[in-house]
């Protein structure tokens, strides 16, 4: 299989919604008038995101999730992506399992892939996602303000708990590890959930670095305090059994691969959000905003815990 | 430096058109109406598109200046960029030369470096390049039409010989090294030209590949043979020089890192094309498009040559 061959056979679906999608040097595509255009990219690299021996269906699944992750975040309709693929050799049962994820994902979401390249090299995925959202209107960091509370959706810490049993840190059952696993390998991007969040939301972030650093980028952005209330996190079964174990405190502090949505809103639009709740993924109030700067994290004696570890940081 | 530092450090020049830039989970942009979008991708890995040793200042420059060679080869505007960057460790010395490269071409065609990413593994540079285009005028590789003409700017092989002697496989002497290595490493992308082409050719590519597999596309695209004249190659004094050695011939017919647009018209925009070469970069009438279908090259006696060597391949 050449480089071409290899783009023809595994990356090139039909497109639904695309003027020129592959085989020429760029694509071409039409964005609806009203409408600004998101863009975001993301690299997965081997042995950073994913361990090498991890699913290739996985890897294409979540290289993908974690770009539509980023456009939920800001309420934006994922459309189109492109996707570069550098590969220490050409497998053709890798490079079918990776496609089928990729591209599952891709349909559920109708996305488009409207270009790429493929490179010979140590494994790395890059995405860039482009959507499209109502002109003036995206969700972003920097709206939070003092009397606002502060939201989490679904559960979060066991994609955290999944690493720490694939790196031996901890032993998880069978039945435990298998959905931990499921949250780490696919997690499922709150694309409809950010949609839902434009006329609510007053700020908006998914949760990648771990749930304190990335609530602390929106209370940098939001020039706010944001205090997060470690006992009212929403946590799965085996997080709650773990919530004592300094493992489980830092997987659901610090754990960033849940791929939830944290985000604010006045308090007036509880009843609003708890309807959105009721229509799809769980939505929990987990703290509030205040003047000032930082993160705090209070326990439930109402003391505010000391931060050792607060996310991760590929360069410190 | 962490990851956020780095990025904050090296990477967010101001932006001049963009509605919201790097910081936060998207970037924003809006597209001028009567625009379609323009999307192209490229990655630069190490040991493949440049050597590990090489001027990270080059490196920086090339990752964009690929990216743009592809815009250009559309008749687009390049506008927008974003770069997800994998790198063995940060070293500021590296970075801050990486980043002037990459700063200083998108300066010079108005780009916004719109977001990225940053993650520790082998050095691989991934960039995406969105511009606009006219709706429904970009050009494609598909509108060959036999009886016209093939054409190619600027010259070509000179890079390709700047390869060959890094690989030991010839030695330039030190002056003319020096010009072959800046076309190595500062490819000139042919944006102004694409422009100037949306209303004269029938189909474009640029030339990455190497010339008889980068004008077999356009072949192959369009359902057209295409005859190629050795002799009317547009050649450097250096190229020339090494015409009639094997590395020299390989270089110019197979080469691909020249950058520069191949591209078919009517014979009847011959003086338009003139015109169009008087204002800007040299246009050299090559060979012209029959019916049929694959490339030949005809050599001075008139005839077609053996193609061993056609282009680069990642995965042949």
């Amino acid at each position: 299989l050449n480089e071409f061959d290899l783009i023809r056979r595994y990356f090139t679906p039909p497109t639904r919604h695309t003027v020129l999608a592959g085989g020429d040097d760029a694509a071409l595509i039409a964005v609806r008038p009203e409408m600004e255009v998101a863009v975001s990219t993301d690299a997965l690299v081997s042995g950073q995101h994913f361990f090498a021996e991890a699913e290739p269906r996985a890897i294409g699944y979540k290289s993908l999730a974690v770009n539509l992750s980023d456009l939920a975040a800001m309420g934006a309709i994922p459309r189109w992506a492109t996707l570069s693929l550098t590969l220490p050799d050409a497998d053709p049962v890798w490079l079918e399992r990776f496609s089928e994820g990729f591209l599952s994902i891709a349909q559920d979401h109708d996305v488009d892939l409207i270009g790429g390249d493929t490179t010979r090299g140590a494994l790395t995925v890059c995405v860039t996602i482009i959507g499209e959202v109502e002109a003036g209107r995206a969700l972003r960091r920097s709206g939070a303000r003092p009397g606002d509370e502060l939201w989490v959706s679904g559960t979060i810490g066991d994609a955290a708990l999944a690493v720490a049993h694939l790196r031996g840190d901890l032993v998880l059952q069978p039945a435990e590890r298998a959905g931990a696993m499921q949250r780490l390998d696919y997690p499922q991007p709150r694309v409809k959930l950010g949609r839902g969040l434009l006329e609510l939301a007053t700020s908006c972030i998914d949760i990648s670095d771990g749930l304190v650093a990335d609530v602390g980028h929106l209370g940098e952005c939001s020039g706010v305090h944001i205090s997060i209330e470690l006992d009212a996190l929403p946590r799965s079964a085996l997080a709650l059994r773990y919530c004592d174990h300094p493992i489980g405190r830092r997987a659901v502090l610090a754990g960033g691969d849940d791929y939830e949505l944290a985000f604010t809103a006045p308090a007036a639009h509880r009843s609003s959000l708890e309807a959105l709740a009721g229509r799809g993924v769980a939505l929990t109030c987990v703290g509030r905003v205040e003047p000032g700067s930082g993160v705090s994290v209070v326990d439930r004696s109402g003391v505010p815990m000391i931060l050792a570890e607060t996310g991760f940081d590929h360069f410190r």
